[in-house]
C-alpha cells in the first residue's frame, strides 16, 4: 500500500499511489458493504476511541500547527468523537436506508402493480477535502469522512498542507482503529499534495466529493468535476457572511446585548469560522455609540495568529479591500499585527444598493461590517441583495412583524435563528449546514445525521425472491429497520426507542 | 402574459416572453408555497381531472402527432392522471417536508443544544424538457412537472418539437385547471423553440431542471448548467440499454417464453421506451433456435411508424452501426420502411470484451442485441463493461447462485428484475426510475412519490419562537404531518392511515 501517514508526511503523494489508494479503497468498499450496521457501527466506534485515546497528542499537535487556543481544539474533537458515535447510533437504527416495500396489488389505479422494493445503498469510493480551519471537525476525520464511512462508502481523504503533521497524527489513529476493529483495509486512506487532490477528483472508481474550504478552492473543484466524463456529486461547503439583522425594537431594547454578543460571535476563533457574523444589520444614526459599546467589549480580546501565514495575507487583502471601497468607513480600528486586532467597518443601506459587492466580500478573520439602514421596511430589499448564506440570524421582538424579513432570509440561507449567533453548530438530527450557493454547491448538509444520505443512492428491485433481497427489504426485516409498507411506516421497537430519548 | 399555448403553437417563444414567463412563475411560486399541502394537492387534482375531462381530444392528438396506438395512449394518459393523484395524497400525509425537531437538550453529549426544527422547502422556477416518446407521462404534465409542482415549486415547461400541437393542448387544459381552482397565474406555462430552451436552463431566477431525452441533448444541457454562475440541479433521465442476463438453468427451462417475452419487450411500442431491453445474454451456441423462436414471436408484430423522421433516421444509423462492426451479425432481419420491421442482431462475449462499446450502443427503436456467452462465471464480468443502466434483469431459477451477479446489476442500475421485462414502470412509493450516469445525471428518481423530494432544500430553525415557525415544524403540528422528534418518528393518524391501505 501507499499513501501511509508517514509518506504523507515525507512527500506529496504520487500519481500511482493515489491509483493503489483509490484501488484499495474501492477494493475494501466492495467487501465493506457486505457488513451489517452494527458492524459498520462498530468501526466507527472503534475511531472515536482511538481518537479519544490519543487525544492529548493529537490537541497538542494542533495547537502546534494552527495556533488555535487548546481548550477550543480540545472542545472540536469532542464534537468530532461525539458526531462519529452519533452516526453509529443512526445507522444502527436503519433510518439511513429509507427502505421502502410495495407489495404487489392487482387493484393498483393505473394497473397491476408488481412487488416493488427499493433502499438506499452506498456510492463508493468518496473523496474528502478537509478545512484549515477546524483540523477535526471538518478535517481528516470529521462530517464528511464520517458520514460517508457511516454510509457505507470508503474514503480517500486529501490532507490540507496547513495541518499536515496532524493529519498524519490522526491517520495512524483511524487506521489502527479500523484494523483493530477488524474493518477491511483500504477503507480509510490520506494522501497529500495538490496533484494527488486533482488525481482524486478526476478518478473514475470516486463517486463524490466533499470538500470545506475557499469559494475560489471550491469553485475550481466544482468545474475540474463538471468536465468529468461520468459527473458526480460534489458537496462543497465553500464559505459564509451569515448576515444578522436587528430590528429596532430589538435595538430599542438589547443594545448592548446584541453588541456584546456581536462582538464574542465575530472574533471567536481569530473569526476563522465559516459561521462569523460577517454582517450586522442596524438602525442608522448612532454610529458613535456603537463604536465605543464595541470597543468596551473588545477590551478584553487577546489576539492570537491566524491559521497560516497565506490566510493571514488573505484577511489583509480583504479588509483592505473592503475599507477602501466607496461609502465604507472605518468604525473599529483593529490591525494586522502576527496577531490581528479586530476590525470593524461600517456602511450604509445606500452604499449597499449602490454596490451589493459590498456584501459579498468574506473577510475570513476578526473582521466584521455594520450596515446601518434607515427604515426597518427596507431589510427584506437588503437581504435580496445578498448571495446564498450558510446562515442568517434575526434580533427581534416577540411583537415585531417579521414576517416577510423571515421568509427573505429562508429563501437565501441553510438555517435561521432567533436571538442567537451563528456561531457553534451543533451535530444532531435536525442540522442543516448548508445553504444556497456560493455557501454550498448542493442542497445537502455536512453536518448531523442527514449528512450521511449524500453519500447514498436509491436501488429498487422488483419480483425478487425474498432470500435475493437485501435485508433491509425483507418482510422478516431482520436488522429490524424502519419500512414504509405500502405506503405506511412500520417501526420496529418504537416505543423502546422513545424510552432511549 | 406571453407563453400561452396559442403563442407556442404560432412561432417560437421570443426572449422576452421567455423572461416574462419566468418571472411569472417566480411570482406564482412566492404566492403558492404559502398555500398548506391540502391546497395544493386540489390543484394536482384539478390538473388530474381536466386531463381527464379531455382525454378523448388529447388522445386523437397524440395519435397524430406521435403515431403511437390508441390504447397504448389512453393507458399513458391514466398513468398520467393517477401520478397526480398519487402526488397529491402524498404531500397531504406531509411526508416530503421530512419535518424534523429537536428540543433544546442542555446535556446533549457535546455541549447545551439548542432548540433546532429542519423542514424541507421548495427549490423555486424549475424548468422542465419533455420527451418524445411519452407525450403524456414524461411531456408537459409528467412526472417532472408533477412532482416539481407537488413540492411547491413552479414550472415553466419546454414543450417538445415531436408533439407541439398536444402540447398545447395539454397545457391549455392545465392552465384552465390550474385557474379554476385558484392557484396563482404563472405557476405553469409552456415555452418552445430552442433558444427558449437554452434561455430557460440559464435563467438565473430557474433552480433546477428536469429532462427526460437523449444522451447527447441531455449531456449538452448539463454542459450548460455547468457553466452557470450559480450551480443547480440537473435531473437529466438520458436513457438505457437495459441489459437482460438469462442463466443457463433458466434457458434450459424456460427458452421459449424468454424468447416470447423479449420479443413483446423490446418491440412494445415500436421500441420506443428508455426501458427497452437492448442486451440480451443468453447461453452460446443456439443461434439457430433462437432466430427460429424469435421469428415465430415477432410473426403476429404490426409495425407502426415511429415519432419522428428525426428518431427513425437515428434508429437507422444506429442499427446499421452496430450490424457492420466487428463481430455483430444479424440474427433477425428487420428493415427501416416508414412502419420498420424489427431487427435482432447477435454477437458473443469475445467480441464484446474486446470491443465493449458495442453494449453501449442504443438503438431507439424495434431492435436488440443478443450477446451469446461460453460461461456463466463470465456474467459478473460481462455486467462490469456495462455503462449506467435504468434497470437491468436476472432470469434465474430459484436454484441458481446470482449473488455476485445480482450485486454488479445492483451497482450499474437504479432497478434490478427478477424474471420480469423492464418496460412497464408503475407509479409508486418504492419507484425508483434513475440509475448510474449515463442513464441520468443524478441519483435520484423521475417516476413515483420519491420524485418530490429533488424540488426541496433542507432549511433549519434555530431558537424560533413557536408562532414563527413553519407548521410543519410546530410541537401543535397543525398539518398532522410526520415529525422526527429528538430522533423518534412520530406519526399522526398512523392507524387511520394504515386502515386506508
Amino acid at each position: 500500500m501507499s499513501a501511509t501517514p508517514e509518506t504523507a508526511l515525507a512527500a506529496p503523494t504520487t500519481a500511482a499511489e493515489l491509483d493503489a489508494a483509490v484501488e484499495a479503497a474501492q477494493a475494501a468498499f466492495e467487501q465493506g458493504r457486505l457488513a451489517d450496521p452494527a458492524t459498520r457501527a462498530g468501526w466507527l466506534e472503534a475511531v472515536a476511541a482511538g481518537l479519544e485515546h490519543d487525544a492529548a497528542g493529537l490537541v497538542e499537535t494542533a495547537v502546534r500547527e494552527t495556533h488555535l487556543a487548546a481548550a477550543r481544539l480540545e472542545g472540536e474533537l469532542n464534537r468530532t468523537v461525539f458526531q462519529l458515535r452519533l452516526l453509529a447510533d443512526e445507522i444502527r437504527l436503519g433510518e439511513h436506508f429509507d427502505a421502502t416495500i410495495d407489495h404487489a396489488d392487482p387493484e393498483w389505479g393505473m394497473g397491476p402493480r408488481p412487488d416493488l422494493r427499493r433502499y438506499n445503498v452506498p456510492l463508493g469510493v468518496v473523496g474528502v477535502f478537509g478545512a484549515s480551519n477546524f483540523p477535526f471537525a471538518f478535517s481528516v476525520m470529521g462530517g464528511d469522512t464520517a458520514s460517508a464511512l457511516a454510509a457505507g462508502c470508503a474514503v480517500v481523504h486529501k490532507a490540507h498542507d496547513a495541518h499536515r503533521e496532524l493529519a498524519a497524527r490522526t491517520a495512524r489513529a483511524v487506521l489502527a482503529a479500523l484494523e483493530g476493529a477488524g474493518a477491511p483495509s483500504g477503507l480509510f486512506s490520506l494522501v497529500t499534495g495538490r496533484q494527488a487532490g486533482e488525481a482524486l477528483v478526476d478518478h473514475p472508481l470516486v463517486k463524490a466529493v466533499g470538500f470545506t474550504g475557499s469559494t475560489a478552492g471550491g469553485r475550481a473543484l466544482l468545474d475540474r468535476i463538471a468536465a468529468r466524463p461520468e459527473p458526480i456529486p460534489f458537496f462543497g461547503e465553500l464559505g459564509g457572511i451569515n448576515a444578522v439583522f436587528v430590528t429596532p425594537k430589538a435595538w430599542a431594547a438589547r443594545r448592548a446585548d446584541i453588541l456584546n454578543g456581536y462582538a464574542a460571535s465575530f472574533t471567536l476563533g481569530m473569526g476563522q469560522f465559516c459561521t462569523k457574523p460577517g454582517l450586522l444589520f442596524v438602525p442608522a444614526g448612532q454610529a458613535e455609540g456603537i463604536r465605543s459599546a464595541l470597543e468596551a467589549a473588545l477590551a478584553g480580546f487577546t489576539p492570537a495568529r491566524l491559521l497560516s501565514p497565506r490566510l493571514h495575507a488573505g484577511y489583509a487583502d480583504a479588509v483592505d479591500s473592503l475599507r477602501g471601497s466607496a461609502g465604507v468607513r472605518v468604525l473599529v480600528e483593529g490591525d494586522f499585527a502576527e496577531e490581528p486586532a479586530p476590525t470593524v467597518l461600517r456602511t450604509t443601506a445606500e452604499a449597499v444598493r449602490i454596490n451589493p459587492e459590498l456584501l459579498r466580500q468574506e473577510m475570513f478573520g476578526p473582521a466584521s461590517l455594520v450596515v446601518e439602514y434607515a427604515d426597518e421596511a427596507e431589510l427584506p430589499a437588503l437581504a435580496g441583495l445578498l448571495e446564498g448564506q450558510l446562515t442568517t440570524t434575526l434580533q427581534a421582538e416577540a411583537d415585531d412583524d417579521v414576517t416577510a424579513l423571515a421568509a427573505r432570509l429562508a429563501d437565501i440561507s441553510g438555517r435561521v435563528l432567533w436571538n442567537g449567533w451563528p456561531t457553534g453548530v451543533t451535530v444532531s438530527y435536525a442540522q442543516h449546514h448548508g445553504g444556497p450557493y456560493p455557501a454550498t454547491t448542493s442542497a445537502t448538509t455536512s453536518v448531523g445525521t442527514a449528512a450521511i444520505r449524500r453519500f447514498l443512492r436509491p436501488v429498487a428491485f422488483q419480483q425478487f425472491p425474498a432470500e435475493q433481497l437485501p435485508e433491509p427489504l425483507r418482510d422478516s426485516n431482520p436488522w429490524r429497520v424502519p419500512q414504509r409498507v405500502d405506503g405506511v411506516w412500520r417501526h420496529p421497537d418504537g416505543a423502546a426507542r422513545e424510552e432511549q430519548q
